[in-house]
């Protein structure tokens, strides 16, 4: 367990013989001197219990656990980010006096954060280096994302693993970090979400799905139950379930089973 | 259901006479004129997903439904509120080099609500009137509470509903609302929160608990069933379950189910 972080980190700059598909996990030593750096890439519209979900589970490991562990917001600039729907450009719906938004505080710009992992040779630069990507769905996810997309794009090669949610999957699929792998995403939003990434092996009927080191979740809640078994897979089955016995959560441990692919006839399950 | 709003709305000032245990829901009328009014109440330390299980809800609800719908997120003073235990004052756990943390962003502190609150004759301020109260809990709640706690106790009698998650029902309980009444709270630490309300009806296995115009929910991720509770309640039971299918979570429909009492020995379950 002490050495698989040195064999499973990509080192940085190595893009053109990195193979991700022959990564598994877990995908770092959770005993490593230097904290485990989660990032979450937020933009407008982005739903917010995809963002939570995983975030409620880390909060509660770095309270729970020893391990050093780092959390950095990130969005294409540093102004707050909302989770407005109507403010995403998304104006089909709701009643014209509703308005229902969360905002939140972003620590790094992208291109703030590419900085410090092409530094890749000054050790204190490096702290600020990203280990994990956490990537939400959302409304959002259908205006213009070429700024997110190219982000996932530059910073994946140097990523010790990914985390996506629902409509996430798209942004993953768009910078095509996912040709070729298997994986899934929103099953009410399936139709469209595989229309961005014809070379994806798309899972319509998974509550999760591991490729490599990929994860990638279903619609929303679905959220929770990756984040648990990415904690499973990383630091280990039994810190797993005593976080959602904190929480309060019964975990969907199995990974095939979704009832809502049938539910919203995904994939035409 | 038209008249249903002006028979439950507490009228504003009529405090002496005011029987909360007698309102039942629906605890106000979803066609309304006037938006709903959501607030929630945030304090460092807070647990992320007691506030995002239902603020995601009440989120997809504006975005998918024509009811006019608002959400002021509010905190002793207006600067950003963070979730970490660690500058909540809660060193015991983490290693020193963990720094993972989530800001949000705040609308009004809980004095500008009062005084909005308080300016019942004037219609335009009544529109920024707050008619649901949303209440976390965190490890924050360890803390000094005093102005939580009294705004808790100054706004409740003008609110239509108060819905609760986890240990937030501890500054319920310390402002008062609950003597008398049955509520429940987060069973890993049962003991310490009703420790805090000596004339609370305490209910150790419950996912939720309704009681009057307030709701409260058990530890952590029940938030989401309470929130679904609280929505099928006042937005019909057909509303409440697609959201759910849209975000691909399965509800628990029953609150008395809940395996947590026993699992964390909860009021000796």
């Amino acid at each position: 367990m002490t050495t698989a972080s040195a064999e499973v980190f990509p080192a940085s700059g190595t893009n053109g013989t990195f193979d991700p598909s022959a990564v598994k996990p877990p995908f770092f030593d959770i005993n490593g001197k230097k904290p485990i750096h989660y990032g979450v890439l937020l933009f407008p519209g982005f739903q917010a219990l995809d963002v939570f979900g995983p975030l409620d589970v880390f909060n509660s490991l770095s309270m729970l656990y020893h391990f050093p562990t780092k959390l950095t917001m990130l969005a294409a600039d540093g102004s707050p980010v909302e989770t407005s729907h109507q403010r995403a450009g998304n104006q089909m719906f709701s009643h014209p006096e509703t308005n229902v938004s969360q905002s939140l505080i972003v620590d790094r710009t992208f291109q703030e954060q590419l900085d410090i992992q092409q530094a890749g040779a000054f050790a204190d630069a490096r702290g600020g280096a990203i280990d994990v990507l956490i990537v939400p769905g959302g409304v959002g996810t259908r205006n213009d994302m070429d700024a997110e997309i190219e982000f996932v794009r530059e910073i994946y090669p140097d990523l010790k693993a990914l985390l996506c949610v629902c409509t996430g999957a798209t942004i993953l699929a768009r910078a095509g970090v996912l040709d070729g792998r298997r994986a899934t995403t929103n099953k009410r939003a399936y139709t469209w979400a595989t229309s961005t990434g014809p070379n994806v092996k798309w899972v319509a009927e998974a509550r999760w799905v591991v490729d490599g080191n990929i994860v990638t979740g279903s619609g929303i809640s679905a959220g929770i139950d990756a984040t648990y078994a990415f904690v499973g897979l990383n630091y280990g089955e039994t810190i797993a379930q005593e976080l959602a016995d904190s929480a309060e959560y019964v975990r969907w441990t199995d990974p095939d089973h979704d009832p809502f692919a049938k539910r919203w006839n995904a994939g035409n399950a």
